[in-house]
């Protein structure tokens, strides 16, 4: 029987009448006559809640007994909604992270799944069970309780999907799927039907927020046919596919699927360092292992033997990051540390842009346009992203929507059956 | 160095204050010298909102996800707890049921503890933490998560006093001890400073509630010294003490240690059952098999072959009880079922008091005296129990307490060191 991996976010089991719809959309998937495993968030404000707790004992509580607290939230999720199967007369059982065989390693809050154990909810499959699994949670090699980091969730459900070999992976949430544009932003924002998985990424690294970055690269290792829809229409949301299946199609011309942002970075620079072997390794290295992410990186020579090295980091990292260069500004000989935490980042995305030059001229001269200063570019494959001032974020991303003409969809649609 | 294990119960960790008193008892004690296990249940009120949600969402709740969702309640507890010491600079690890070793059989609502596996708390201690164990709960030998039971909290307690060796097991809860009566009914009762296992097994079995009768049963087949004393006081409490060191002195003359009282119970009688070989168990089989505690039983021979059954329940099994006797009195031609759920229970404490008769005499003459009629008596090595009308239970206890004198201490103190 062909498997479905079906995961609920937090709003989606908020309270007793969502996790009985919840239930209502599983027991439909089941009488289709799929066999399905669930995965559950906590319930809506529920791990805010256990936040607070923790924070009013401790600014800064250990990572091992944050998870073991936050882990609750999904246990209590899973429980709840077992119990509203039940009602309906299915048969169904509830798994907590290590009950599931989820192994992770030991970085508590961030955890990385290591290995999925699928013996006993394959067991409980072929018994007949809805299998319904707590998110966001797994056990390391010790015993010890850990958490995916927030949105693990998408995460657990995807490498289940992978380890029991889902026909489809669906993530349930409060959007429709992934949309051109955000629609909040931009109203003539379009919903995608499909999307490549690189896209996909570029989007989830972006801070589109739709899907968690970790469970698109999950997905995309074990090409794990992934869907994003709501937990509240029947939409069929929007499909992430996987080149091979596309290939002769997409490449052809060049496609601008979406335009992302991304309000939560900030920037920071090194002025005047003295050039020398290694140096962007040497000021990234004390970052890195403060556990900050860097996103973009900037290296420019100047004729004096000096380089400015400007990186962003996210805005929660901010105060951590610059502690650091401040003190590796005085222990490099640099000239000054300068930041700036009121920028934003745009990025248009779309298979095969790079090769076209004229995409990324169009975009400069859309926000040039607008009064727009571009204060940092990046490129990839498929994507190309520029900081600017964070007051301009809404009228850059509605002048780019209506530049491209998203309004009627990606420049080019496919059908990935087709 | 010697280990202790400590036990607080819900109301003692019911907010971040109390949390937080706790944890510096707990560090008072780790400053004395001592390994420090400490047991945890869930914060006050939390149990009973999760059951809440679990009856809003079905009748009849399957055990084995109402023990996953009930489970949380501690693992919360524990994790906040941990994080008070962290804040106090001492080292602090939490556990869940199935983490410490704490394996269980599977009747998931009521598991009785089988063993417990002590490696990695050991190992834990032997790092120098403090370690913070959810009670209530275990695992089972499938990797279920299952509960103890209300109040099983104490019971955890007491199986890793058992299985650590501890030197005490503590029970600290929001009474100062184990009194000669109920304090709240009889203002002269007396703190006892000591009580024997076996007192304390009736008192728990008659519903006196500061400790479950479960762990008191584990604490006597290990021989755990036992205390209960007040999370919120300094007042040492009352220890269990086991017979053997005290037998030369409490032999000598009848103790009357206290007076419990009961009125969660009820009465069923079926009268006129035609006799025959082993009626009892015919009576009581459905009874035991709807998992239906009998308390009191009563069986009387009449001249003309029939007999009359009485015995007590739980009141809330009552109405349980009652539909299973009625089916019994048409199959086997009973004359009828007669039932009261307005009794209450009293009794009189104490070891040596059965080869007193003067004691029994001295308990229905009192009650005759303030015009109480009794209606069951039963009687153990060291307890009376009489069965009386519920409206008259605060003058029975007070009358009895006067009768004996316990507002001087029990009729025996005694040092069980000396």
């Amino acid at each position: 029987m062909a498997l479905l991996v079906q995961k609920y976010g937090g709003t989606s089991v908020a309270n007793i009448e969502h996790i009985e719809h919840v239930a209502q959309r599983i027991i439909n998937t089941k009488n289709e006559g799929y066999d399905v495993v669930v995965v559950v968030s906590a319930m809506g404000g529920e791990t805010d809640r256990l936040i607070r707790l923790a924070e009013d004992l401790h600014d800064n509580p250990h990572p091992r007994e944050l998870a073991a607290l936050l882990a609750t939230g999904e246990q209590v999720s899973v429980a709840l909604l077992c119990m509203a199967l039940h009602k309906h007369g299915f048969k169904a059982r509830s798994y907590t992270g290590w009950q599931a065989g989820i192994i992770t390693d030991d970085s508590f809050k961030k955890a990385r799944i290591q290995k999925v154990q699928t013996e006993t909810i394959s067991e409980a499959l072929n018994e007949g069970n809805i299998v319904v699994v707590a998110g966001f949670q797994g056990v390391d090699s010790n015993g010890n309780i850990t958490t995916l980091g927030r949105g693990g969730s998408d995460t657990t459900a995807v490498a289940l999907a992978a380890a029991l070999n889902a026909h489809e992976c669906q993530i349930y949430t409060d959007v429709e799927g992934v949309f051109t544009a955000d629609p909040r932003i931009v109203s003539e924002a379009k919903l995608l039907k499909h999307i490549t998985f690189e896209e996909m990424l570029e989007l989830a690294s972006l801070g589109a927020k739709v899907l968690q970055i970790r469970a698109v690269e999950f997905a995309g290792k074990f090409q794990i046919p992934l869907r994003v829809a709501s937990t509240f229409s029947d939409c069929p949301g929007t499909l992430v596919t996987y080149e091979e299946k596309i290939k002769g199609k997409v490449m052809e011309q060049p496609k601008v699927s979406g335009i992302a942002f991304n309000r939560n970075e900030a920037r920071l620079t090194l002025l005047g360092v003295p050039d020398r072997l290694g140096i962007a390794g040497i000021i990234l290295g004390p970052v890195s292992e403060a556990n900050v992410d860097v996103d973009m990186i900037i290296q420019n020579d100047s004729a004096d033997g000096t380089i400015d090295f400007t990186f962003t980091v996210n805005r929660e990292d901010f105060n951590k990051a610059n502690e650091i260069l401040k003190k590796l500004a005085t222990e490099l000989d640099a000239r000054d540390v300068v930041t700036d935490n009121k920028i934003a980042k745009i990025s248009l995305v779309g298979v095969g842009m790079r090769s076209h030059p004229g995409i990324a001229t169009k975009m400069f001269t859309t926000l040039g346009n607008e009064g727009i200063g571009i204060k940092m570019i990046s490129t990839s494959e498929i994507k190309i992203s520029v900081v600017i001032d964070e007051k301009y974020t809404e009228l850059g991303v509605r002048a780019l929507h209506a530049a491209f003409r998203l309004e009627q969809g990606p420049t080019e649609e496919f059908d990935p059956e087709g």
